[in-house]
């Protein structure tokens, strides 16, 4: 958990930043991963897992099934980041590609795990899965009890889900946002209009929000645990990926830095409060992050 | 103290970094300021403290100026990084600039502070801000207790004194390694020579590196104390800082990447033993990492 005087008087709030591009993979995502594989019956392991996943997933689920020792195939989207497919790679596992903007990722990696016999790892819409990703809270809410709100990224709401759980049972009163990118705020339609709402993959620098629908299990949970969904835009974001990297020196990709981006925003009400914030993934290339921030004229 | 599988893997040594990016200011020059100015008389304290720096000293004297409640005087070179000089600004220093290639800057510090009688806060030669940034190397002891070498950078010469006098106390047995930048190697000429060799302003990226002779002080310290001194190129050095980014997550300016820069690049001799490695500073703006490690050719 990294705190930072600047951070806070950029704010005005006094933010509990809970680092998960420290985690092993470099995002949240070993923690749901990890979970559900090493539940696997020694059947299931013999045969392996599949998943599919726009970066992060994919490297937990790689470096879980490795641990396990059991196989992995992951289903990836051809313009995933570079380094997010190397890394899955370099973890073992066989990568299938496809297009993210054509094709239905869910139903390649369905069709997959029957033909093959593989387990799937779904990236949210599982309790095993969504319990472990909730760790992430848990272990923030343990080291610093006392936090008037819980800011928490959102793409298929499996974090939320699982970090709203385990905030809400440890202290009631505790106020759980989530964060969408403006372009993908499915979570926050959906929550608004009762139901799950679909929208057109979107268009955005948070490469790892980019779910045009809650999961079903998820939006169930996150329907009755989160108290609010704010939005920020891919400037805001950017914006806020430079805070980090030159005040608080640690490196955020896009998905990871929408609730700081929001904090910079005004868009998180606690004045002087003390809030947590989830960094939900490290995973950038030095050279995308160049041409984000280092030559953004937002900045 | 950050460890990484990764960076093990890569460097086949058992790395444990102290991360003084995290340090107030942003870099291990506040231990060594704090430590001599929080010991000023109090007609001392009312008349201000001078201070001539490449950036990082420069800050660390504003700001333990701004806590012990004094002002502060710093002479930059006109070609310091300019987030560094805003920071410096931004903690309520008064900022003097001069030509890093042509005025000497310990000669101008002098003069402004008999001018206005304010007390000198030298970089390094001094006992009192030697010993300061010396706990680093106490803290990571403390927190790792049997580490075989310890890497340390040299500019002129502080840290590693205050850290080999802190090391060799604590563990008599520890290897003391300083890391120069190949085109500053005054400290490993002046060792072998047996005298303080002075070089020309060497050109480099590891702008905190530059000191063209070793200190006085700190000179008679290190010929006792350091067991070897080895150098890094530049590309060694934007390939270290791609790695911390990339693999750790971690924002680390080319002064202090140099000691993992010699780790990666086989000249710290270690296979398999444990070696603390100061990550000295994390003080590089977006737009500058961007050119050096974003667009390097090296990577």
């Amino acid at each position: 958990v990294l705190r930072s005087r600047t951070l806070n008087e950029l704010t005005g709030i006094d933010v509990h930043l809970k680092a998960e591009v420290f985690q092993r993979g470099g995002a949240f995502k070993f923690r749901g991963a990890y979970n559900r594989i090493s539940r696997l019956s020694s059947q299931e392991r013999d045969r392996g897992v599949a998943a599919y996943s726009s970066g992060n997933h994919a490297q937990a689920v790689a470096l879980a099934a490795r641990l396990v020792g059991t196989s992995a195939v992951i289903v990836m989207p051809q313009d995933a980041p570079p380094e997010k497919v190397a890394a899955t790679r370099g973890y073992g596992a066989q990568v299938v590609t496809y297009d993210r903007y054509g094709q239905d990722r869910e139903e390649i990696g369905r069709q997959l795990a029957e033909e093959r016999g593989l387990t799937l790892v779904p990236p949210y819409d599982d309790p095993v899965v969504m319990a472990g990703q909730g760790t992430a809270a848990l272990e923030l809410i343990e080291e610093v009890s006392d936090l008037h709100a819980l800011v928490v990224p959102i793409s298929g709401g499996g974090l939320i889900a699982g970090s709203a759980t385990a905030a809400k049972a440890l202290r009631p009163e505790i106020r759980v946002i989530g964060v969408e990118p403006a372009a993908g705020d499915d979570t926050r339609r959906s929550l608004e209009a009762g139901r799950r709402i679909r929208i057109r993959v979107p268009r955005t620098i948070a490469d790892g929000l980019q779910a045009p629908i809650p999961g079903e299990l998820t939006f169930e949970v996150n329907g009755r645990l989160v108290d609010e969904v704010v939005t920020v835009t891919d400037d805001e974001i950017v914006e806020a990926m430079g805070v980090l990297f030159e005040r608080l020196k640690v490196v955020v990709e896009p998905s990871g830095s929408v609730g700081v981006a929001a904090a910079l925003s005004g868009r998180i009400e606690a004045a002087g409060r003390g809030v947590g914030i989830i960094l939900s993934g490290g995973n950038i290339g030095a050279s995308r992050f160049a041409d984000l921030v280092g030559a953004s004229p937002a900045r």
